[in-house]
């Protein structure tokens, strides 16, 4: 389907795109870049990747030379925490191929579309932004696994300037891969992501630091269950992709942070006024409302 | 160990204490007693429980009688909502055996006790309070199981006026199914508790029912990844059981709570300042902490 993959970042979801692309047998091999040849020699040791490229970031290189030469058939995917993409692509610019594919694994797409705007002037019409929205609170390509993305969704949103033609194989990419893949404006998702897993994932973040600094945080983290555990697994997640994620997207995010600080409140009153029945039901309809979350999961797998 | 153990409501708690203290030998039968006689019927069909006492709540029946006979060697374990507690032991009162042991497992404790010396003046030396941290989002009988409560940890919070044999035996008790047993003040229990047990129940009914209530809520939840179905798990706990702790413990509930909202007012400020650094300090911080419990729950297990 493609000659050579190129994966840009090998952490947990570069790593798994490379492994995913060679077992679907989406292309012919499979090159890694990245800024750290630690992580370079563990993919290579795993056989994630057939041959690594030392990416060197920044100012220490001239942006006229491309890191890498793509060919017509090849297909680049940047897996970097999202405020790298706009250097990465600067990097990419001086050997951007016209005909390749080119896409992303951001979790935010707004900002990823105007850092390629800010490159290039306008968004090239093979680069084509999505989200595999699949992760685990692990990190590092030591995490990596062929099937992250099976039965997971991928969002894909393209901007108006896009090829329709090169949109299809981004979608065909991911689909290769095992994703359920779905086209959506990157504003919509953002909108979406940040209610579903950025204000989630902050909760968990803040749940924890709060209970961390605490004098009785042994005693506190001592007794609890379970459901601690799993309320704050994503409290492990990486810090610079969420710090990246934070900044490309905090007009949303803090949106719904204020809206459910305000639903706090409501409860932090019925609790003071010790009303029940108000209590009661609050806890009543979001059950109700995980259930049709968890019908939707079904329907979808 | 024991003679006949009384399980007094057959949910998912009382039903798994009747499987594993059968299971463990503890006990020579098991009857159950419940309120519902739909509960009692698919209780005894499943072998949860050897026999039945159908029980009549409040008002409808005479307070003195006793609803089943406690032998000097029995142990009678409440397993009901905690907002029950009262009116349960106000009907054990006239049947009350000073030899036997009562025990509990509400998920809070300091109420339990001011039922108990509401019904009896002073709290029983028999009638020793514990609360075994293990639970699941599925609630009633058919969801029990034997092993609910291996490497659990089981918090018994004795009064000065428990006779020191009885809390032994009631540690016992629990400790022969498999769990870990720990005693605490009750106090301390609640505030413990509060942090890491309630507040994170209601975090999770909060965004469940803030993101149910919105016109876009399918999208939400269509979009949703794993880490919210994780994230929400603990939305789907039975709400009768949910609004007797907040009621129980509504004091600590809210303390917490109103620090956990000047927490996210922080957090809201830096993402309006898109403080990247003071946002990957929370991050690393929270990823730190979390490591801390996680290693302590390896230590536990």
């Amino acid at each position: 389907m493609f000659d050579r993959l190129y994966v840009v970042g090998i952490g947990l979801i570069g790593g798994s795109v490379a492994l995913a692309a060679r077992a679907a047998g989406l292309c012919t091999s499979v090159i890694g870049a990245d800024v750290d040849p630690a992580n370079l020699d563990l993919a290579q040791q795993g056989k994630v990747i057939d041959s690594a490229v030392r990416w060197v970031a920044g100012d220490s290189v001239p942006s006229a030379v491309a890191p890498f030469t793509v060919g017509d058939r090849d297909v680049v995917c940047l897996a970097i925490p999202v405020g790298q993409t706009e250097a990465v692509l600067r990097q990419l610019a001086p050997g951007w191929n016209a005909n390749a594919l080119y896409t992303d694994a951001g979790s935010t797409k707004a900002t990823v579309i105007e850092a390629a705007r800010a490159v290039f002037g306008r968004v090239p019409a093979n680069f084509i932004p999505a989200h595999p929205v699949a992760g685990a609170e692990q990190s590092g390509v030591a995490a990596a696994c062929a099937d992250l993305f099976q039965h997971r969704r991928v969002l894909v949103t393209p901007v108006l300037a896009n090829s329709l033609e090169l949109v299809e194989a981004a979608c065909a990419f991911w689909r290769g891969m095992g994703a359920l893949v779905e086209t959506m404006d990157a504003t919509h998702h953002d909108h979406v992501l940040a209610a579903t897993s950025h204000v989630p994932h902050l909760l968990a973040f803040a749940l924890v630091d709060l209970l961390g600094r605490r004098d009785e945080t042994v005693d506190v983290f001592r007794y609890a269950a379970g459901g601690f555990r799993d309320f704050t697994r994503i409290a492990s997640s990486d810090p610079v992709m969420w710090r990246d994620i934070c900044l490309a997207n905090h007009g949303e995010i803090a949106a719904w942070l204020r809206q459910y600080q305000a639903e706090l409140g409501q409860l932090v009153e019925l609790l003071e006024q010790q009303d029940g029945a108000a209590l009661f039901e609050l806890f009543v309809g979001a059950r109700e409302a995980r259930q049709r979350f968890l019908n939707l999961l079904e329907g979808a797998s």
